[in-house]
């Protein structure tokens, strides 16, 4: 079955843009946060900011990247399409297109973990299996 | 009594600046926020990271303000000088100086409250009077 | 003649907010630039990107401000006004109000001039008129 | 030949931590910025906001990646280390290592191309390659 695939459009604002007039690197990374935010709330119905509440999870990253194929400037109308191109046992991976005039410009992956809070662990968080009835809704 | 002034240097990042190859004006109030935890460690020897914890409070910001003198740029380094100028029964005003190169570029201003997270009010926080040994802490 | 006044409206994202599990203070003033800009949009019909080009005109920052009545939280919707409050003669003062659910969360003021870039200026700017017919644009 | 690596020491700051109360991915990509331009000025004796000027040369990112091993949060003090790990012929990268109390916590990676700008080509940039006296600075 396709996988889902969230949609979010926004303008660059000036405050992203560094001295050569484009996107600083780290911003798309804050894009790519609330495509993920977003997806969960396409495919599951929860509201980003109820979503830990919901599903009694956290979602930490535990590896990112981007590829800069073209710049993106002050005032381009940037899509970002977001969905998840993989599903492990306790972990997933985003993959996020952001395309500018319909021309692919950055593309960039998330890989998270699905986990619990847990103070007996050395780390702080415990990874769990993530639910069938969960992966069936990020497939449309 | 005259006031206990800390100080920091920093380097301008090509991160903090704008299109127009100056330090976009978000990135001073990150600024003087740091110079506010540095103040607090100068004057009463608490690390940052410990000082809701040690004195049981926290700073909530109700006003800010900066005026821009002259602009900072990719590679300046840059002094912050940051004191506190009033104290009042429950709230107190931090001014904080960025000179570059001797010069005066950049004046800010915070006012924060002295308060303590409390459940039962609407705000979910109680102001409280600053201690006078706290307030005799920022004079040198 | 009462001001013309834009708006935009957004979701706070998690990566606006600090440990307090509210928007840290500065990316009032990145949502405050985001206003300007869309304030001179609607008055003048120029996309910020052109806005420069189309005028020939700079708007340096020399003085902003915020106060902060209610945090603004994750996943919060605010709503954006902007407007400018007074047009003094090569400079004006923008008004931007915060709300969330109707009421009122940050009061923002940023201090704009109407310049040209001059290389002959110690500053690197001429502050010059700002046009009647310009001003009108912000009347409704 | 060993690389020469390039070390920076900093402070995680409030205003770079996210809800969870660890730094957002985001700053860390901010941090290998900075991570880069002190190597070059550690490699090369240039200032960083003199090395376009004294190269003629441009260093657009094309590709980057982090792998978060463990938090970093408000007060940490952060060792970063910076090396070049590969030159290619107009390409290299660069490999960042972040260390919180001598324990490894994120491990960072940037594809940099080593240009010029050139209003003839497409991309606005031209590949250039890489002079090898500028390779054997980066080795100790």
């Amino acid at each position: 079955m396709p996988n889902l695939v969230s949609r979010r459009q926004f303008t660059v604002e000036w405050a992203h843009c560094d001295p050569a007039g484009i996107v600083f690197n780290s911003r798309f990374f804050e894009y790519f946060d609330w495509g993920t935010w977003i997806l969960f709330e396409t495919a599951l119905g929860v509201k980003p900011e109820n979503l830990s509440g919901a599903l009694g999870i956290i979602l930490p990253l535990v590896d990112v990247g981007a590829r800069f194929i073209a710049p993106a400037r002050f005032g381009d109308v940037v899509e970002l399409n977001s969905e998840i191109s993989e599903f492990r046992r306790s972990s997933f991976d985003v993959a996020h297109r952001l395309t500018i005039s319909g021309e692919l410009a950055v593309e960039g992956r998330e890989s998270r973990v699905w986990a619990k809070r847990d103070a007996a662990s050395p780390s702080g968080i415990k990874a769990l299996p993530i639910p069938d009835d969960i992966i069936s809704r990020f497939q449309t």
